[in-house]
């Protein structure tokens, strides 16, 4: 199956999502922040699904409880070689282009610093719980 | 807001929907049969969904009770001029493909006939059950 950027975008901007969590707790490391980029589809899209895992050469296809299937990219590594950089050059056109944007600071500010301090944390978890509260 | 053709395509096989119902009753008129393309997205994107009906040159864009709003055609003349020849020229990779195509096979038959018999009314309540079985 044959995806186009555009499409993906498109598919994206109706169903996929950003997500960013922080583990309660007293550390500061980079550990204890979680970043997700998903895709749910119906089961029988599985076909889609494994499409774009070829595509962005990343993530896994996994069957949820219910009759969905998800392609979700976790590893930081990942989001930060192909998911972020696919989304700086095809803009999403949504409001979700928002989230992705405080989505990708996290990754970039986790990535620049070895080790994170109680205020970058606090403002991890800013962006977590307006993310929370914003996407739809 | 500048929207692409298969762009469109990727939001309508994340989020679009084609559906066919048909009244109870004993008539066997058209006018029983009502068709509906819609595109369902949160609030916040009511931008998207006005560009979609510009796009389109036809529909309306409606709130829904909760925090979403509706993209939808429904006069059969808007559906066989624009979205139809739509997606006939850019085909949906998802298996709303289906849905589409059965969708397509009604709309033509009420076009094409004056006076849908009973025998095309049963046709079009199976296709009803079907989309709303198989729909996800």
């Amino acid at each position: 199956m044959d995806l186009s950027s555009q499409w993906i975008v498109g598919l994206v901007d109706g169903t996929g999502s950003f997500h960013i969590s922080v583990k309660p707790g007293p550390e500061t490391t980079a550990s204890q922040v979680s970043a997700e980029f998903m895709i749910v589809l119906p089961k029988r899209e599985v076909q889609i699904l494994f499409a774009l895992k070829t595509f962005f050469k990343c993530g896994v296809v996994k069957s949820d409880q219910n009759d969905t299937m998800t392609f979700r990219v976790r590893k930081p590594e990942h989001l930060l070689t192909s998911i972020i950089p696919f989304f700086m050059k095809h803009e999403l056109k949504s409001k979700k282009r928002i989230e992705f944007e405080k989505f990708r600071d996290v990754l970039l500010m986790m990535d620049r610093k070895e080790q994170l301090t109680a205020d970058d944390l606090e403002k991890i978890r800013a962006t977590e719980k307006w993310m929370n509260t914003k996407a739809g």
